[in-house]
């Protein structure tokens, strides 16, 4: 049985507020919460259905699980259709990222939380496993990055840090930046090395972050459509460079 | 003033069965709008605040206006926020596709209406004009992919039909398949002609569809992500291809 104020308790999560302080994000649905417990992500409690449990006894060996019905579920999860399991997460050790002989990106402004996840995804099918993320862009552990990036979020290391700041500090690595107008990434030979950034979908990357860059990239428009979603264009561009 | 009937009429039009009976979608946004204005599509009728209004005469010339108060314009919405001015627009003549000597992109049972927006936006950035539907892809009429399309709606002819029926009625066509395994497509070279089919994400092309495919393409994993977004997988295949 669940408390009253475990129920709350996971409603809070649903805040940035409460995850800080409380170290923890959530995680829902069984495809998702089975990455996390086989990826050795450290779960503190998993709220599921007594069918989910019963069909998962050799997962959840070593995870405490409470029982959890519909009623429940419902009011507590943040997806439009609830899906059998709830799991409260620790929030991952975040290393300072180290830049030679690897490609990371740079994300500034990437403020939608559905594009953020599937960036993190994108980076992951690419074995780019280092993320800077400028501090406006969107909480790595809102609920709709979580779900977007698939279990990505366990295997990226995403980084908040100050990007003018951090960017100065960075010499010697090749700095790429996304652009409307830039090289024409198709025609680019792969790299090993470097920071790729890109930037917020309507306003373009920021000043103070594109004065850090050593070249401009683009993806060559053969149409009409003004724009290409920032997802979409991290994905072209890595499929070219990577 | 906009009557009772003027605003229930604009409600009806988030089911499709009502836009099928009317023949006519909903757009919304200052954007959107004016890029459909400016696309020569039939426009019935454009519900606006004043200042939208007053903002935009020239653009308004030949269009029906109606001001609305804000509190109308937020009972009638389908967006989170809404957003100044609501267009109520003519369905497009869909024109059979012809497919010599161009590229078409071809999508089975894609569902989400955001993903599907995303890729007809995709399609008219690289200047890919057709696309095939499988009778269960998501309606391209959706509020949701009329938004996620940002204009690109007008641009892009979006033909739905029975897949199989109509890809055994195509041959001569070279058929490309978008699978987990196949030929790397960041290694092939351009093409001029062909379909590109683009199946749905969890469940991959379907049986009775690839079985028309003459090549099976695919984008290299490099990282221990599970799949691309099916949008993203377009954009990555269109940008190697076209």
């Amino acid at each position: 049985m669940v408390s009253r104020s475990q129920l709350k308790y996971i409603q809070s999560l649903g805040q940035k507020k409460y995850r800080d302080e409380e170290g923890v994000f959530v995680a829902e649905g069984p495809k998702l919460v089975k990455e996390l417990i086989e990826s050795h992500v450290e779960l503190t409690q998993v709220y599921a259905l007594n069918e989910w449990i019963e069909d998962n006894k050799d997962l959840l060996r070593s995870v405490n699980v409470t029982a959890i019905n519909e009623t429940e579920l419902e009011r507590t999860s943040q997806l439009k259709t609830p899906n059998k399991v709830i799991a409260i997460v620790k929030k991952f050790e975040v290393n300072e990222p180290g830049i030679k002989e690897r490609i990371s990106l740079v994300l500034d402004a990437i403020r939608d939380p559905g594009n953020l996840g599937t960036i993190i995804r994108i980076a992951d099918w690419f074995g780019v496993s280092q993320i800077i993320c400028s501090t406006d862009c969107a909480d790595m552990y809102n609920s709709k990055v979580v779900q977007a990036t698939m279990g990505s979020i366990a295997r990226v290391n995403v980084f908040y840090t100050d990007l003018p700041v951090w960017l100065e500090q960075r010499s010697g690595v090749r700095i790429y930046a996304a652009m409307l107008e830039g090289k024409d990434v198709t025609k680019m030979s792969t790299i090993k090395e470097g920071l790729i950034i890109i930037g917020n979908e309507s306003m373009g990357i920021n000043k103070e972050v594109l004065q850090y860059s050593n070249e401009k990239i683009s993806i060559p428009r053969k149409g009409s459509a003004e724009s290409l979603n920032a997802a979409v264009a991290t994905g072209i561009i890595l499929s070219h460079l990577v």
